[in-house]
């Protein structure tokens, strides 16, 4: 944390673990008899509880999105340049609740937490969950909050497919979703590349079906390449060569395979740092969750016609070099909600740093994403 | 092979080893002290050897580019869309000669094959070679056959390197250089993919250093992510798309982690062969050759200064859908060229199956590359 907290932050924040013993049906076939969630809140919420906002995170995220956990902290949450006072989703007016989604790793009930039923950890035995299942217990989180409307449900990547999942599975729970650098589903390409993350860690000698816990170990090899190749996904080919180029960290060619050049050296770092932090059996159940989001599944492939199912409002936001989930991508999802006469008002941002560009606050993407939160307030009376 | 032969087949081929008592002097300060070439020669030399065409291969290639072994191959030479009678690089007009480059896995020195000095296998003591190194060793292997200047150095990607190579390096030796989806240099990004390639092989626990061979094993969990990941990288995302899209194996979601989805299946079963028959170290050896690459490096990356060391003519291909080395990287290499006053012609061909479209014929693509070719013929009598 910075010597004065700078004052668009939340400041310090709590995560509070909430208990369930609501049965949640998955889409597997299994049933959660009972689970918990990390939720952190920003703001308040006012008195006709119109003011909520649902942040759904992506692929390695969790819940604490803004602020600061302890004055001793580096960084603050993973969003928190787009939540605070006088930021997109703005603190002053919105009551903001992040949460940590179940399969997850950051104490929600996933494979690294006890089992009820067995005493045991749930490894590999925790259920496949989807980006519906998610959804159905944001549902029930919003019962707990007494939010039966949320002003809006926003996330970029896996966290705009929850968006967008909100917005078909429950059309009357919300009045807005932001879908940011997301996709109604992924492309062959985009599964390929979870595939060789998912055998990264399955062959991993230390991975033990899932069970590495019993074996007081951790697949750290297999996770470290899946997040390697993923990391080069969030990327894009030109905000790699602006930061690394290829620069060496010796003055010449070593002859060998060692890291030599800075960005092999950068990937191995952050995969490392990684694979001590984040567990495996999550990373499998967070890819998968990708893979099988479609929800023009049921309808034939007919976005247009699953879309019709929506009430809410949409924002939806790509980035120029975004390879991951193109520009195009999104503006198939845009065309499908204007098709479906839903109404959606749709930016596609210039930015230089791939998938991970909805991270990063640019003044176009600050200006685009606060002017429609700021109309969302005005709407319900934030 | 087919029943019976098609008349532009090179027909059956008989690979032959040259044995070379040079002293070759590497890159990284070694000298090889004796060393082996494999070797395939399709069409014949003319009375002036003026009609010499050089192949080159890419990173997983070897010699064997045209024609069958035996009348039981089920598949011709990996280039046999591009070489043969009436074929772009026509054998009626040109004696070609294709290696299996040192360091590779095909009966060339390399890992896999014996040091005369220990009686054992190189394995990891193979020395890291590169580009340069491997024109030269084809340049030996030019004075052996008696060819003084070749009439054209023709790659793809890491052949179309050596190609460019060449005309720098030995610039009176070659009338012409064909560069086909290659690139003056790697990314950032593109080496950031060959380090996650190295890293799974060499974190497999079979690895044991490079001397798997010792341990009766192979790193075959490695070299199947390696290939996985590279192999996504050689096709677009279009062109997996119209292949596989999101075609399941079975009805439904199974909610696990075994190949569901057609593409995750096709890619397993791509790197578990190509683990079977490919050797890591070579592996190892050939996506560190490709980073090396970087002829401008000793001109301060001033690419016209190098460029304007070539005498030859250039035929330079991209390919519309190229992402590991698009178009832009040919056009970066075309402008040198031009820049440097040197003879070029360059065409991006509009073919949609990514990198892998330079081993797949198209009617425009072969119209280019035949009408080339055959200028390059009648030039030098052939």
């Amino acid at each position: 944390m910075p010597d004065s907290l700078p004052s668009d932050s939340v400041g310090l924040v709590t995560p509070q673990t909430l208990h369930f013993d609501e049965p949640l049906q998955l889409a597997c076939g299994q049933v959660l008899k009972s689970w918990d969630l990390v939720v952190e809140t920003y703001g308040t919420l006012n008195q006709d509880h119109t003011n909520a906002v649902l942040i759904c995170h992506a692929l390695s995220g969790h819940h604490h999105a803004a602020g600061y956990h302890s004055p001793g902290d580096r960084k603050p949450g993973w969003w928190d340049a787009c939540i605070g006072p006088g930021k997109p989703i703005d603190t002053n007016r919105f009551f903001v609740v992040s949460i940590n989604n179940l399969g997850g790793c950051h104490g929600s009930t996933g494979p690294n937490t006890v089992n009820p039923e067995t005493g045991e950890l749930y490894g590999p035995d925790f259920p496949v969950v989807t980006v519906q299942d998610w959804v159905n217990s944001q549902a029930v989180l919003a019962d707990r909050l007494g939010i039966g409307c949320w002003a809006a449900v926003v996330g970029g990547s896996l966290g705009g497919m929850q968006a967008l999942q909100w917005s078909i599975s429950h059309p009357d729970r919300l009045k807005h979703a932001v879908v940011i650098a997301s996709t109604p589903r992924l492309t062959a390409q985009n599964i390929a590349f979870n595939e060789v993350a998912r055998r990264a860690i399955t062959s991993d000698s230390d991975f033990h079906g899932g069970r590495y816990y019993e074996h007081n170990t951790l697949p750290r090899r297999g996770l470290m390449l899946a997040r390697m190749v993923g990391h080069i996904t969030y990327l894009s080919d030109a905000s790699m060569g602006e930061k690394f180029g290829r620069e060496l960290r010796e003055q010449a060619y070593q002859f060998g395979y060692d890291a030599e050049f800075q960005v092999e050296s950068y990937l191995r770092y952050q995969g490392e740092r990684f694979s001590e932090t984040f567990d495996a059996n999550t990373y499998l159940l967070m890819t998968r969750a990708l893979d099988y989001f479609d929800p023009a599944y049921e309808t034939d492939n007919d976005l247009v016609k699953v879309m019709a199912r929506a009430r809410c409002e949409f924002l939806v936001l790509s980035f120029s070099s975004d390879w991951r989930f193109t520009p195009a991508r999104s503006e198939e999802l845009v065309n499908a909600m204007i098709a479906a006469r839903r109404k959606v008002s749709y930016a596609e941002i210039d930015a230089p740093w791939g998938h991970d560009a909805f991270l990063i606050p640019t003044p176009r993407y600050n200006a685009v994403f606060s002017t429609y939160m700021a109309r969302v307030a005005r709407e319900v009376g934030a």
